[in-house]
């Protein structure tokens, strides 16, 4: 390319100290900023219940394998991250989720947890990890009978053969339930017809369908004699093992995407290709030998809604990846906010580190302490996924609890990861747009968080429909507006979830109710019985909205008009979720020096939220004027008391220093001047 | 890569009708939403005095050169880049802003608007041509003389010689003042000496300075017998014509970067290297042939800023390019959203449009409306910057409004871009993801927008601080606070800015006072006068804080302290500024259905600028609950009212079709269910 001199930087042209190590320059940080092992102690209070098989693979996994040259072409990128999901699968990176008779664990949490950890390393890895072994290897544990659990997951489990998850379709991203895929019976050969009746029911951005995928997951409508049931799920395979398509499937290469470069995301359509029956995941719904439909589950709609909660998992996986990302990101702009100085001050020796300014502290810091509110609510969701997983009886209302909640979660952590990314980016300059120093390749990689598994509009309009829906199944559904209020009022005047109330909150609410406002900025119930107070009504007037629409005007019009309300109602109830969290991760923290810190980033949180949303506090008179002010005033004060920890608050983020694949991180302290 | 089809889109399995061409496509959709040739008569109304200027241009520059194949690699890019800007330019898309003598225009606002059209292609062509042109034309033609222009400008304006901007240091991006290379000059030879004396002086990120630049403008500081005299540009050649690093000249490449994959950014150091006297460009400070420093400018300070005032015009062009992005991201989002349909629902004909849905609304259209703001923001201060320079006169107050507002202006412009840019992707789910659908190649070029000619940050300190100066200059310094109220009580009660009075808004404002609440929430002069006083307020508070804690901390923990308020003084300013310029523009346009559309805009812009601070206009008692709830349900409605014509409002944006380089508006219909 150049004819003279390739390297980065250019030689230097005077005499200077030895560039500082890594590591040593983080302990020179630390000598400034210094409390002790805190960012440890943070790491291990948010590690939940997970904490030592997350420790655990810290350690184990190796870091040449969790950080990828951003150089690398497409083609490269592929083959390298072909063989670093090999390498983590080795260390024990992927698994867990698979029955225990076929060598997993049957811990769905875990496999959460295993997705999580692999995404703080080159996002491809894990995006090419959650497609074989969460989506594809997820379908066929829990869509499947024995007979795929026996037959098609061992070959899964040991990468011998690659899957593919063929849910998306041209046509239809969001609307799966009109997808144009056909499965069609045919009981003279006891076989299903796949086809692709139409250009847009042809499959695209299915992940290793361009290059690896032996066999898909094929989502489309079963016919069986004649009569429709809905969508289900067939295993189809696409290659021989040569790799060549086989006869009656086309397959093509979706090119250059925004990120994710060594995902290799193509196109499938199918020309009447036939697969024995027994290739129908039918745990929900099936064929039997004489040819007639089965199932257990009555109604297309209900089973359809039954099939997609499988979707739950990849869901909270994304919401994981979504929120390392974030850490990450924050992880490296504090760390450059540290060593970066630019201007000098009186009173100042040298130039000030980036992060002394306000403007920097207020772009982190409250991130940060959204972030470890993120970090207590996916520990939550994970667990619980495990739990509902465990329980001998399936409890439904919990489960439809769990899987409005991982949408939610899914959206809020994916907008907050695409928000965050970016700040970071912006917040380290120049050096912050250069690939080597890790932010802009996070960013083109994260960006899509926000629409596979989901696109977040959509996953928010699901929430607010699982609580309308909770509602009106719990009260009837007569008087919605009526019944919302009689649940606020039934406990205490305060409004709490019925299938998760959790004592604390009730307490500290209560507690903050007999204060005067001057005192309660920085009390705890307070807060939450903002973000209560702030989603009881929100919901209450939606529910009440549309109730009253109904009567004008057909319920597509009702809602669309109402939408902005009902993404705010999803919104709020997640805000609330996510807080609630935060305090119970508090509750259960027992070094003493740890709570404290976390109270003060929960402070930061709760204080930021409610500044983002002064407007609608003030103009539903929760919030006076004087205390809009206050608020803003705390969090500043909060940023400047926080700022002397931040290289613990990013350590206990729980990001390897060595994983965060940041050149300017570890390049010599002396490109920074006032640092000798 | 794989053994299959390579194509992107599977091939049609079964009979489908002909794809309809690009043109057809939106005529089918015009057909749907026709209003005649409005989007034309919008693009006129916006044109301004280079109105004329840019309709010419998108008829002559050739579409092949305004489109890049996003898969090419990073050596292939530069290499197309370099080519598609030497067709541009002799396309005339360049040059307007050199001295008449050489050849040009002598017309910087012109030269801005070159920038801009540019801008509508791709981006690594936009910005080499503004390093080459903009930033080292414009600073010889600027801070050079006689000589200088004669003799280094002719090999620049014919590309013969290329030339590059070297002011960022690696230890220095924001604080140009604290440059630490040096010039010193040599009395025996007659020379000066261009060294960098430290690692953290290396130039660096220099667009072109990794394989094309023969000649750089360097800043660094001046020393003449011994004595220093602030930053100071010399011209030192770089590359023999071979294209090898001359003596003493190290240069490296910058590498990958977020995005920009045809500009070549590197890094540059010198050892000892000697040019002669003349290489200076002196035009406001120099040595003279007796070898002694003379400048007509007083301070070193006060020449600093004059010479960095020749920032102004690439901060212009920065604004310009990152709005172009916008409303390239915008029409790229609106045209898909009304051809992709997805979900049915009663009283529908197949799926339902994105388009329909009010969130999408949401998304797009108040940013479509914020866009022409910024397009009439754009145009005044282009043509001021014409008028200014043109003047036989130097008005020096005029001269710092126009830097305050090209400073403000960029910094608005630039987060606008990669908000909505991004948001623009995730409108279009999957298919936004796909390189080349246009938008992720967009987001990673524009991004840097938010860094370079200024820190976003750094820049809106800068607008706060020529705000404060203003006042204190003309008032004087002993009471700041009081003259901020004196000056605003002096005009009828309202703030107008002394130098920029419009009649029209008093007139507007004046109106909108005698009206009732009830009746002016759709009423400019209430906009107007919201906008003002938020203005005025925030900076009068700003002061008054600034003046109290100057009595109690030193100056910088004073400044610091009110970091966010400072922000937020520069943002309302130039909020302000944007939406008086959008009614001048609307006062200026006579075509009465035009107008009509542009008042709504206005409008709905206001409108949301108001709903975002809402949180303030409460807490400062400028707005009811009452009120702000019907601000949001006004917004609503005000999308809907323009979502019919929306395919006009995106053409009106100017961002011609074939130049969009989006696949999926020119795909095939068929690929969208429900449209036959």
């Amino acid at each position: 390319m150049t004819t003279q001199s390739q390297t980065h930087v250019p030689e230097p042209s005077t005499d200077i100290e030895m560039p500082a190590a890594a590591g040593e320059a983080a302990t020179q940080l630390r000598g400034q900023e210094a409390i002790g092992d805190l960012g440890d102690r943070l790491r291990h209070a948010t590690g939940g219940r997970y904490g030592q098989v997350r420790d655990l693979a810290r350690a184990a996994l190796p870091d040449e394998t969790m950080v990828r040259d951003p150089e690398l072409t497409v083609p490269e990128a592929r083959e390298w991250t072909r063989n670093a999901l090999r390498t983590l699968v080795e260390h024990g990176a992927a698994g867990s989720g698979f029955p225990i008779a076929q060598g997993g664990l049957d811990d769905v949490g875990r496999s959460c947890v295993d997705f999580e950890l692999t995404s703080h390393g080159d996002l491809s890895v894990t995006v090419k990890s959650g497609v074989h072994f969460g989506l594809f290897g997820g379908a066929v544990t829990s869509l499947g009978n024995q007979w795929h659990h026996e037959h098609i997951l061992p070959p899964i489990m040991s990468m011998d053969q690659i899957g593919c998850y063929a849910m998306t379709e041209f046509g239809h991203g969001s609307d799966v339930a009109s997808l144009e895929t056909t499965l069609t019976y045919d009981g003279e050969t006891d076989e299903l017809i796949v086809h692709s009746p139409t250009p847009s029911s042809a499959k695209t951005y299915i992940g290793a369908a361009a290059e690896d995928a032996r066999i898909a997951a094929v989502y489309g409508q079963l016919e069986v004699g004649g009569q429709a049931h809905g969508v289900h799920v067939v295993l189809v395979p696409l290659r021989d093992p040569d790799g060549q398509a086989l006869p009656g499937v086309t397959l093509g290469d979706n090119g250059l995407k925004g990120g994710l470069d060594g995902v290799d995301n193509g196109t499938i359509s199918f020309e009447q290709v036939r697969v024995p029956r027994r290739m129908l995941l039918d745990r929900y719904g099936g064929i039997d030998d004489e040819g007639r439909y089965v199932s257990e589950i009555d109604g297309d709609n209900k089973r359809f809604f039954t099939m997609l909660g499988t979707l739950v998992r990849g869901r909270i996986c994304v919401a994981a990846g979504a929120a390392v990302s974030s850490r990450k990101a924050l992880s490296i702009a504090t760390r450059y906010a540290l060593r970066r100085r630019q201007f000098s001050a009186p009173g100042h020796d040298g130039a000030v580190p980036l992060l002394d300014y306000l403007a920097h502290q207020r772009k982190l810091i409250p991130a940060i302490a959204t972030s470890y509110a993120h970090m207590f609510a996916l520990n939550e969701i994970m667990e619980r996924l495990q739990d509902l997983h465990e329980a001998p009886e399936k409890d439904q209302v919990a489960q439809r609890e769990l899987e409005t909640r991982a949408a939610g979660l899914k959206a809020l952590t994916t907008r907050f990861a695409n928000d965050t990314i970016q700040v970071c980016r912006e917040a380290c300059g120049g050096a912050g747009y250069m690939a080597e120093n890790g932010l802009t390749v996070l960013r083109a990689d994260a960006d899509v968080f926000a629409t596979f598994e989901g696109d977040n509009t959509v996953l928010l309009q699901l929430v607010a429909k699982g609580l309308l829906s909770d509602y009106q199944e719990m009260w009837g559904d007569l008087d919605m507006r009526g019944m919302v209020q009689f649940a606020a009022r039934s406990i205490g005047g305060q409004f709490v979830e019925a299938t998760a109330a959790r004592p604390f909150v009730s307490r500290l609410i209560a507690a903050a109710a007999r204060r005067s406002e001057s005192e309660t900025l920085l009390d705890r119930g307070w807060h939450l019985s903002m973000f209560a107070d702030r989603e009881r009504h929100v919901l209450e007037t939606l529910a009440n909205r549309l109730r009253k629409g109904a009567k004008e005007a057909d319920s597509f019009t009702t809602f669309n008009a109402a939408q902005d309300h009902v993404l705010l109602a999803a919104r709020t109830h997640m805000d609330r979720v996510v807080l609630e969290a935060f305090v119970a991760g508090i509750e259960a923290c027992e070094d003493e020096e740890v709570r404290e810190v976390l109270e003060r980033l929960a402070t930061l949180h709760a204080l930021s939220s409610i500044e983002a949303d002064s407007g609608w506090f003030q103009s539903h008179n929760r919030m006076s004027a004087t205390r809009a002010k206050a608020v803003t005033a705390a969090i500043n004060r909060l940023c400047g008391e926080l700022r002397p920890g931040a290289l613990d608050l990013v350590e206990g983020l729980g990001v390897p220093e060595a994983w965060l694949n940041s050149a300017m991180l570890t390049a010599p302290q002396r490109w920074t001047p006032g640092v000798a």
